[in-house]
């Protein structure tokens, strides 16, 4: 039996206020929805504003500007913005834009009327959820749920995490000194951040993947260029290799033992393999929603679970994980949930990696077209080879857009170097709007910019289409 | 007579070596011409690469890097990388980038076969130039003539030029010491670009013009927001004034005079007001091309002067004299010349102002769309409301679009801040594609990026139509 929508307390609520729950209650909201969201921390914003993408961008800035990092090119390899680079100096702006975006959200949600309860919320039934918060225990139904809890790091037995030498994502940043050397085991996303962060800064890095690959995922040329930027850093990589345990001596350095029976020592230990989903608590039991071993659930194409009125969006369904598909990922449950009609236009979805060398993509990458059998080719510009990218100091980034042979159809654009995460836009415009290589090669670019690399990879790639 | 193409020694005779010149130069010989470029400077690159474009660029980086202009925010207003920042350290880098620049244009024209000649040319007949050389002189024929010989700084007889504290932009970056006040005459491109990074580095500017506006051709918006900038660098605006006189006193201190009789003292003074085209050696007479009082060449929609056959491209035929638009007059000009088909294709020209903060715009303004009767609307972001704008610690940002009120069609865009010579390019692709803002409100950007400014100001926009 179907309860009327107006007998709910509300006709949706959120669970969990990082980007996938705060779009889904906006988009809600926006068509005069009664919506709540539920949230366990005492804040908006979730990993993304609070232990993730803010605070390790803000470090990353910090960390670019005070090593004087892209400045060596010009004066000298041992150029230092400051000389005693501290992890004060590296963390101490992000409060304050953590702040910034904290209030950003807050005043969204109050525009929209959405409201928020600060608990941990558990299904207890299927239009039930019961809300532990310091002020008690409370019940609250609604028509239809949105699951954005989120996911932590994944935290092993063998892996003695102690806050002050082994640490995962969530708490590197609070570390007391910056360490001489850094062992980071796990090379996706966060663990090449913040290995490309710590390398820039002058620490001796080594990153352990059990792939043969950092980034897994990017196309393999800019893979490789990544790696050769890593080492040049003086990163140490030890790929194809799995970590056996992971323990702290007497005289406080961490020993990692790797399954091939090498051995390496440093001062601290990151741990960034795998993310675990935040379902453990949840009720899920109580609605028929099954989690997978890691936390993880699983979703239609309208991100919907087993159970139709509750929808999942961003970390807590796994891959991408980024602020921005998660964002749209929230959105869309909304609109889904509500019947709201979405835009029939094809999206392409940028990919951004804030390392250093940050890395961006959007389309397919050169093993997705072989595989498909699209007959491809490839025009590159290097950074070296435009103004800009001198005036920069980065002198090893490179554009690569990826187009159709005959119909000049833009396939895929890849960036390694500064500004890369912003740049993929102008290549994702052109494909979402079918302006194809040619559109690059004659538009007009401000001299001198990056973007010009555009126009550049355009003729490179007209020039071998015609030979 | 008409002699027939081939007994002329070039079929495209090019008269400089600036951006105009080497894609005429280039874009003749694709399409296997016989060119040559005869360029009096020993070196290629022009005004661009010589003495304007690349080094007042790679001044500005230095000046924003080394005074930590932007960390400002972060790190307190009396933060600086370098205390005492002298001329060459703001200078030194660029040597190094002219020269690749060099490098890169050389390869380019021997790449394609284009022949260079070092030497004054001047016409002695409709298709006859003498060369003035080390080695003597010389006489060359060609069907056809580009001329873009670029412009040089006008300089009146009532301001003293000594090349000690009287400069022009040629000569400012020759400076032997980095001045405690500096007076600009002339609001435009190349008086508010140094006009301002002056102002970053801490240095008492003080900018004069006879327009009430500094670029007076902006958005009006926009360029009262640069205004409120300048200002809060310390720099005084003169706005409405002109300059009677300019003079050296004992004490090695510059007296500017003003017609209001307002007298201006400081240490240096950079003279900008206007430039000269570099027409009046050229034999133009000898020919019947008339060039105007400032030897500014008139051409038609082709880029013809009066004579058919000599086209005319860069800063020698004015406005806007900017590199990338040098640089298409060029290649229109050949294309015209030898009956390549152009691209049909509607060219969204970006305009890109290299100030602290840099300003950069595509498409019409308010001002313009208001005289046309279009019923626009406005959609605003500014950067410190989004992430990416905290993280730079540019406060003061925004990017405004200018859309159809029904249609959604995208008619202007408009930045003032970090990196708007970049992002301008998005919103450039998604008017030429015809995204309207539909695309820029439904696109996922990455975050945090600027370019999510786009998405913030649909978002705006939309807003403001619905009410």
């Amino acid at each position: 039996m179907v309860k009327k929508s107006n007998s709910y307390d509300y006709d949706l609520i959120v669970i969990g206020c990082g980007p996938a729950g705060q779009r889904a209650a906006v988009q809600a909201a926006k068509i005069r929805k009664r919506v709540v969201i539920v949230d366990q921390r005492e804040v908006v914003g979730g990993v993304c504003v609070n232990t993730g993408t803010i605070p390790s961008k803000s470090f990353k800035e910090a960390a670019l500007f005070l090593s004087g990092f892209r400045q060596r090119n010009m004066y000298g390899a041992g150029f230092r913005v400051k000389t005693d680079i501290t992890m004060s100096d590296l963390t101490f702006r992000c409060n304050r834009i953590m702040q910034i975006e904290i209030e950003t959200i807050k005043n969204q949600l109050q525009r929209n009327h959405v409201d928020t309860i600060y608990g941990h919320a558990a299904f207890i039934d299927p239009h039930t959820i019961e809300i532990r918060a310091v002020s008690g225990l409370s019940r609250i139904t609604a028509e239809k749920f949105v699951i954005a809890v989120g996911a932590r790091p994944y935290r092993p037995p063998n892996v003695q995490f102690n806050g002050s030498s082994i640490f995962d994502s969530d708490d590197v940043l609070s570390m007391k000194d910056l360490p001489r050397t850094l062992t980071v085991v796990g090379g996706g996303v966060i663990g090449t951040e913040y290995g490309s962060m710590f390398a820039a800064l002058g620490i001796n890095v080594t990153i352990i993947d059990q792939r043969k690959r950092l980034l897994s995922f990017i196309d393999e040329e800019l893979g490789e260029c990544f790696h050769y930027q890593m080492r040049n850093m003086g990163a140490k990589l030890r790929l194809g290799e799995e970590v056996d345990s992971c323990t702290t001596r007497d005289d406080q350095q961490v020993v990692t033992v790797l399954k091939s029976g090498k051995v390496i020592v440093s001062d601290c230990v990151l741990y960034s393999a795998g993310r675990v989903s935040a379902t453990d608590d949840l009720g899920l039991a109580n609605i028929g929603v099954k989690a997978d071993e890691r936390g993880k659930l699983t979703v239609n194409e309208n991100f919907q679970t087993e159970v139709s009125h509750v929808y999942a969006a961003g970390d807590v369904i796994g891959f991408p994980a980024l602020a921005s598909t998660s964002g749209r990922q929230g959105r869309l449950a909304s609109c889904h949930a509500f019947g709201i009609e979405e835009e029939s236009m094809e999206v392409h979805l940028p990919f951004g990696i804030y390392a250093i060398p940050e890395i961006s993509y959007v389309g397919l990458n050169e093993e997705e077209l072989t595989k498909q059998g699209v007959p491809y080719e490839s025009g590159i510009a290097r950074y070296r080879e435009i103004a800009r990218g001198q005036l920069l100091g980065d002198e090893d980034g490179m554009l690569k857009i990826l187009f159709h042979r005959t119909t000049g159809e833009l396939l895929g654009v890849h960036i390694i170097g500064e500004y890369a995460t912003e740049l993929i836009h102008i290549g994702q415009a052109v494909m979402a709007l079918k302006g194809g290589i040619k559109y690059l090669r004659d538009a007009v670019f401000n001299y001198p910019t990056l973007a010009e690399c555009y126009k550049v990879a355009a003729l490179d790639g007209y020039n071998k289409v015609r030979a």
